[in-house]
């Protein structure tokens, strides 16, 4: 008010002055996910250098107004049945949600239009402070939506480059080459992968490293069939497989349960698991020791990964300028007896 | 203001006039659960003559503030692992309370202690309409705790004589009866039990089934153990009762992730699952047809619980006047492998 004006100062004038977007400004005062601190400061001095302010923005910067932090999940329920990722993901994210007396919101959607509506909704009414992100899909356009809306987020996942949201996952691709090469090792050379959901980032990166580790050995990458993470598509994918002329040895299965579902199938086209066909999956279910023969597996502690995101969360929202972040949180091979001594065919 | 008083009349003068307690005034003014309908209406009809209605009440009667459900757990992350109920019954919950417009806010709580604080604290705040009641415990304290903050709630299991707040639950009496029966049919005589957490109340109901099937035939119930609903546990309880002097011929696990364990117990200890011992479990988890044996089981439809307790919980918000309600699903046993055919040892 002291200096005269021509008109209001607007947000896209700090943006201009800043050298940034009409987007990042908002982001800025929003918490400063996404953002470079370097960017933060330099926004918050064009700002105090033109003596702008939002009031939506301030609000939210001093203690957020929700306390709430929402998780939007489309899957259908017979994924949610028998994987181990959803209960103790949240009940790690929950525990250090509710220390820090944060609740947390949970909402199903059946597709991708009822999820952006949500996303929106909360975003309009100011009812979640921020998103929890998992599940991520190709060209998945939640990215763009958080952009849009300048929501704070955690995407539990391995984002596309260019996306500038803290992201932690499990590095898993080191121990899936270990127990793949040791296959090779010990004498594979037709090993097969049933895939989860083609759909989703974490099923295709699984299939990447598989093909990669027989392409590095000189081996044919073609005994790969769709199981879709349930144990139906996990049958019918082991049936496939087991059909071609030259079957495999071996097979990794994208997760547990659908190496469950293949080593009955293995079983009943009367082949010995661990002995004529060796299998691994992924997940570490608590069952998978109790399974016949028992499960070698690729396990996550998936209760840690709630924890840590619950945490990086919180502390991006509590902190005024936080860059972008990617936290891994390493994978274990468990070796049991399916996953054999060496191909008995 | 057009007759006269000597004080402004209160909750309690209504209360006096229809004969009920404080309580129920203000229960009956908050949706009226826990409640005949001719309470209600007792109620409603002494507090016109009175020309009473409550600030709060009034507010929370039409259209409730937070649209928010509230659903407060006390588990351990290694019970949710593998635990089909939680997710399940989250899926479904959560579809019916979406098309509402109702949103779901989850806490995990490690002790009673901050079981109460979380629910005190909610109804305080008034940041939740109506709260969800599970893994309901021996003299349950949360009857009285609700009952004093007259808050609305539905219980997912069958609750003790007194308490008049809805219930949904599985009614497996029948199913496990039928299963039992069966074994004895067949020749059984010595049948073990493996127990879930004492302190849980289906825990214990399915025990008292299992003994009472025993005792209606003559048999001695004394094989029981206690699994905890973990596989660790299960184990112990296993090896137990395989011990004694005249062992089991057939186990009844009171879930399915005992059962996978209990079989792989039984199976080390030489003997053949489905044919020296026979196994059902309890919950229908989706791995079950995949264990070796295929593992019989109590099936329950977890998905279809959440969705009536959805419905059931928003039709007593929505109503003024619903009465305590009792509703059951039928769980369903599904004979696989590991029901055997008859004592082979």
């Amino acid at each position: 008010m002291s200096t005269p004006r021509r008109r209001r100062v607007t947000a896209q004038d700090v943006a201009d002055l800043a050298g940034v977007s009409r987007n990042a400004v908002s982001r800025a005062f929003n918490g400063g996910y996404r953002l470079r601190s370097s960017t933060v400061d330099r926004i918050m001095e064009a700002a105090d250098q033109l003596g702008w302010r939002p009031n939506t923005a301030a609000r939210a910067i001093k203690g957020s107004p929700a306390h709430t932090i929402g998780f939007i999940l489309r899957r259908e329920p017979d994924l949610l049945g028998a994987d181990p990722f959803f209960p103790l993901f949240l009940a790690g994210l929950e525990r250090v949600l509710s220390e820090q007396a944060y609740a947390l919101t949970i909402r199903f959607v059946s597709d991708e239009t009822e999820e952006e509506l949500c996303y929106r909704d909360w975003r309009a009414e100011r009812s979640v402070d921020a998103f929890i992100v998992a599940d991520l899909r190709d060209a998945d356009p939640r990215f763009a939506l958080l952009d849009e809306l300048g929501a704070s987020a955690i995407v539990i996942g391995d984002p596309p480059p260019g996306v500038e949201i803290p992201a932690v996952f499990h590095d898993s691709d080191d121990s899936i080459r270990h127990a793949l090469d040791g296959w090779i090792a010990r004498g594979h050379i037709r090993i097969g992968h049933v895939m989860g959901d083609p759909a989703l980032e974490h099923a295709r990166r699984r299939r990447d490293i598989w093909a990669g580790v027989l392409e590095r050995h000189g081996l044919r990458s073609d005994l790969l069939a769709v199981g879709g993470f349930t144990e139906s598509g996990a049958e019918d994918a082991t049936r496939e497989i087991l059909a071609v002329d030259e079957p495999p040895t071996a097979v990794f299965y994208a997760n547990d349960v659908m190496a469950a579902a293949g080593m009955r199938t293995i079983a009943e086209a009367g082949l010995r698991v661990g002995e004529q066909v060796a299998v691994f999956g992924f997940d570490g279910i608590p069952l998978a020791p109790y399974l016949s023969p028992p499960l070698a597996t690729i396990a996550c502690d998936y209760v840690e990964l709630g924890e840590i995101a619950g945490r990086m969360l919180l502390a991006g929202l509590e902190a005024e300028t936080v860059g972008p972040v990617r936290r891994t949180l390493p994978a274990r091979f468990v070796q049991r007896a399916s996953y054999g001594i060496g191909p008995q065919r």
